[in-house]
């Protein structure tokens, strides 16, 4: 079944959003539309490639995800549609689309006959991608969008490095509740034991991976694997975030206690 | 006509409502998805469920409703489908959905094959309401997705007390206008003469409910009876919350003025 | 097709937009609902007409557009079905819908059977607006909702004025960005040659008016014609509202540099 997600930096404050709805109902009337989210920190490329690699998976084969974080709109930055084994993604060409995939084909859009006329140079999100996965979502081949590429833009995550004291990482996302995501993931963790493990940030110290959030008392800060198979510091029924002062780029030790 | 609903804690920030709604995607294709609203105070059960309450009767018959604000996630606090007369709830048994309608039926969720795998400890929405919600709204028996038990955690709305003074109440929810409501009833108003009625609150004192916000000018306070039919402290064009400085939790109390 | 669009000032954090979409799941199920916006700012009645203006065009004819900033609930203030070329408009008689499009019909919405029964005095949205959305987009004639009338109440967008100096705006919408939108035609800028075009807003002064955002390093104040064809204030990867100190009302003159 055709099926468009919208990932932008747009806010729900303004009117962005609603239009780019608009011009897919025109488009490809009856296909749903589903809003991942339009909360990426404003101009926060490598936020939005996060969100959209842990979003993309959940999705139904054959989607097209359509995400905007866009500082270089209206610039000579290209516009891509991204083949991979199980969607399509179209966006720009700044490293947006470049986690949440391996991409078997890209194709920059070049083909303006699917754009809006005329095209402002400051929402490309209205004027070309949304027009766009409204082509692609009613059955347009990627081909027809343009020439196929052989590069784009990428992002990486940062990789925790090996010190003498254990292994160094830090914080990458930060959601509503304060939760701290890190980029250490549950195969890292493997390497040191439960029963002696401890963990560092900003200043505090924890002891163990906890199974859940209610390991700990209320206000308490606890480590646990996330729904994104990494490390996550919380505090229970708080804000993590507030609580140490921490926020994303800080550094994260884990490391063997005694 | 098939119809979920889904009512969190999660923000619009962050990709977590995008994500269930992925996985009812895929899993009940076609199926509408209404948000209620994502802006219930972090772990604040007591407000979802009197949303739910006040929200619910507006949908159709056989409508699911999901609810998450789920401090215990992970824990052994159970997962419920609460069957009422019109509507289907999932979500956890934490009272959460206790006040939105008499239960007919209680069914612990222990089936885990209608739960995604693996199973986070952190993101129920994702793992276990999204699918179980997508379930039920494609046809599954409540009965098969665990066993019928016969409690589950319920809340109470603080009911207004009787003194020499008065009926002694308080706010109980305050929205983004900041208009206070209490949990006085238009009922129990009525055991006052409107035309010598008197509201304190915060240190302010009303006289009498009006019919509408405008009854007085701009800036002035005013009590009306609102769309949920309970007793609403307001500012006409402003916000009640910040000129009276009050909060949820206030004492309001009503009396017969001389 | 059939097709509802929501713009209200409710925000996000409350149920009252939920509510709205229960009513018209019941009344009118199966047709798509898309929100403009709820992110008004609360009873800003001009604010809502220009968002209106600038998203009706981008929507299939044919769709009903529901509008709630209604400052004036409850009181003997109009509710309106207006009849445009290409839309339906659903909403209060303060001016809301007058920027959207030329009125070919205007009724007033007196048929109370198509309200919701018992009818609040401070949730028109539920109990007015959307009954009747729903009743216009399963084919209800608007002639059928009321008695057509010959006016309605009309906002005005300040307009320009020619000085001495040059051209003498102002700011009119500032979005998430903080980019700040002026009521500077497209049209009117072109009376100035624009190689030597200077631009005066909050004590800075800009030079010429750039194709895009990326004419500038970042953190540069940057004029572009915006997606609205409006002259534009942004500040590259920031925003121009909190760099400038500038905000709605601003006067912003354009003139001929030496």
């Amino acid at each position: 079944m055709a099926l468009i997600t919208l990932t932008t930096d747009f806010g729900t404050v303004d009117p962005w959003v609603g239009i780019m709805k608009g011009v897919i109902a025109e488009r490809a009337p009856g296909v749903p539309v589903i809003d991942i989210t339009h909360g990426i920190p404003p101009q926060d490329v490598l936020a939005g490639a996060l969100v959209l690699r842990h979003a993309v998976p959940y999705f139904p084969s054959g989607a097209v995800h359509v995400a905007v974080v866009d500082p270089g709109v209206g610039t000579s930055r290209r516009a891509l549609c991204v083949v991979t084994d199980r969607a399509l993604l179209v966006g720009p060409d700044n490293g947006l689309l470049s986690l949440a995939a391996d991409a078997r084909r890209v194709v920059e859009l070049t083909e303006e006959r699917f754009f809006l006329s005329p095209r402002s140079a400051t929402f490309h999100g209205r004027d070309v991608f949304a027009p766009v996965a409204a082509a692609l979502a009613t059955g347009t081949d990627p081909g027809a969008l343009g020439r196929t590429v052989s590069d784009m833009e990428r992002l990486s995550v940062p990789a925790p490095a090996s010190r003498p004291e254990g292994l160094r990482g830090q914080v990458i996302y930060v959601d509503r509740f304060g939760n701290l995501t890190t980029n250490i993931t549950d195969d890292a963790l493997a390497a040191f034991p439960r029963s002696h493990l401890s963990i560092t940030i900003a200043g505090a110290r924890l002891c163990g991976v906890a199974v859940s959030y209610g390991a700990v008392s209320r206000g308490q800060a606890v480590a646990v694997v996330n729904s994104w198979g990494l490390l996550e510091i919380a505090v229970r029924d708080g804000s993590a975030s507030a609580v140490l002062g921490a926020r994303v780029g800080d550094p994260v030790t884990v490391g063997r206690s005694e």
